[in-house]
């Protein structure tokens, strides 16, 4: 399947047309870039909202993505999602090919559900995730669910890319004060304590609101007068790539989002009309604070950088003669006559100089 | 302190030069290239090994660090600990300044520790990390020990920096095969069961062991002719940046290292020799069978390319009018006149025809 005819099948709305799409996207292959121009003019026709969650292993997010798919289903919206696979550098695959799963809802026309691997595209793994979500928006799914497994930063910077995101934690996760440390904690917009009918889970949210500062009863809180930054107000996306300047950010007024911390046991389905609440809730937040748009525009200035970033990353080692350099020099480097930096600059004076051939 | 003095203080072995290369490198400032290029030279004259360790929140690593640095210093070895803080994106700093700790070595002029920060540096903490440690490994430190928290790819990617990696993993990681999920088991070297002494740790190793496919008395094992691929055979350092081509890798054999999975209770300095004997087993197998040389090649070849892909983002993103262009095109974007990759693509082209001006 050609590009044409992959953008035709979009236009029809053709399934397998998306999964091509998105495989093409995900691979970087050639006519990527196409399609993508073509999709991003397609974006927020149908309102799609983007919903980031993340959390350690075994905290019950596919349980509980699976259970939100249930509840937007049955609210009569569309759902794809993208699990972000953990992929091993060793085998090459997911480990235990544990995306058999989500059983009831996958024969469900309404609901797409692709998996991504980690592997090989490690430093750009957010901006593609990003990618996908577009063509998913663009083909006019509602609601797009990206689950990352994992509580690193480039997990962090997957789920960042939502416009909302929810941490999953669970009592057993370990010591609450612990998982404090992963320092992956203020990075969310609702907070969620899964199994929640075991034992130490109102220890576990007490921990987490008053590593937020909104234990409820705070008698300092009323009376705290400066305004508490939320992590909307600062975060960004695709970090690395992402110097805003002045111009990138329009006005907006100081968010009083308050990250709610949730109770939920998913594998019962309970606490997750609660958990959709909240997400309605921020969105509306972040409608009213003008904060939609100021990221929205964010993430356009960004995605551009990471473009730029990334085609002159393959531009540089993929049709000039770089990497030829790279491995001449490379004897002389093991052997200790030269150095990576000496090389690199020969390597950039080459780039540079031959940038207009 | 100029990069003139700094080298300077760094020949007499003056930690003050010291502390303060390692500053310049973090942050890249000025001179950071001139000062790494220098510290080049002179890697390896001590023979230094990078150990890293990793592994989820709790899990007990900077007391098991601490104990091996207590081991080494016991066999006159000086060491280094790089210790990668999670820092929140939203307070901006270490978020419970847990650093204050390793007190008893902390006043060992035989030691040096020292923290940094995951702000700001994504996409390139990998790359920092390793330059940190060079000049580490210049200023004659024996041992360098990278610690990272979480189990997350950017966290890989800082711990295979190092020639060995510990895994550390405590029984109440949650279920053993929801840490397995992680995509993380593989990478490691050495595996460490901490806290063994509680509840489910022989149950864990068991998993871990059956995971590697190493388990003890598999009547399988030995009949089995095919060769097991190891870690080691398969990972790249600095994999976004990394496309070894073939020159970059001299012929080495098959690896015959079996990871082994340990126990320990670090908080009782139980096993801790155990896992610096398997450090000094995995370092004479990387030597006998040729990988030692092939990764340093390896590394080196990533080091270039990562130096020169950072070089072309300052360029392109500092001296050039690049994000003025992106500043005029954002207003078009937010109204869907334009798409990122039609600007990405214009500034490209400016990068392009402007690189020999």
């Amino acid at each position: 399947m050609g590009t044409e005819q992959i953008l035709d099948g979009l236009a029809r709305g053709d399934t397998a047309a998306l999964a091509r799409a998105i495989s093409l996207v995900e691979n970087q292959r050639d006519g990527y870039e196409r399609v993508l121009s073509h999709v991003h003019g397609r974006l927020g026709r149908r309102g799609a909202r983007r919903i980031g969650l993340t959390g350690p292993p075994g905290a019950g997010k596919s349980t509980l993505a699976e259970r939100l798919v249930q509840l937007f289903r049955s609210r009569g919206l569309t759902v794809a999602v993208i699990a972000i696979d953990p992929t091993s550098p060793f085998t090459g695959g997911a480990l235990l090919g544990d995306r058999i799963r989500m059983e009831s809802v996958s024969l469900d026309r309404g609901v797409f559900i692709r998996s991504m691997a980690t592997r090989g595209s490690q430093g750009g793994l957010a901006t593609t995730t990003e990618e996908v979500a577009d063509v998913l928006d663009a083909f006019g799914f509602d609601r797009i669910l990206i689950e990352t497994v994992g509580v690193g930063q480039t997990e962090l910077d997957i789920a960042r890319t939502a416009e909302s995101t929810v941490l999953v934690l669970v009592p057993e996760s370990g010591d609450g004060i612990q998982t404090l440390k992963a320092g992956v904690m203020e990075i969310a917009d609702v907070y969620v304590v899964n199994k929640a009918d075991r034992p130490g889970a109102d220890k576990l949210r007490q921990e987490v609101e008053v590593m937020l500062g909104i234990r409820r009863g705070n008698a300092f809180r009323n009376i705290t007068p400066h305004h508490r930054p939320t992590p909307s107000d600062r975060r960004t996306v695709g970090q690395s790539d992402d110097k805003p300047s002045q111009s990138d950010r329009p006005t907006v007024r100081p968010s009083d989002w308050e990250p709610p911390v949730l109770a939920a046991v998913a594998v019962k389905g309970e606490g997750i009309a609660e958990v959709a609440d909240a997400l309605d809730r921020h969105r509306a937040s972040l409608e009213a604070t003008g904060r939609l748009e100021a990221r929205r525009r964010e993430r356009l200035a960004a995605r551009t950088r990471a473009v730029v970033n990334r085609t002159l990353r393959h531009w540089i080692w993929g049709d000039t003669p770089a990497e030829a350099l790279l491995g001449q020099a490379l004897d002389g480097m093991a052997a200790g006559r030269r150095n990576p930096y000496e090389v690199a600059a020969e390597i950039l004076d080459y780039v540079k100089s031959g940038a207009t051939r």
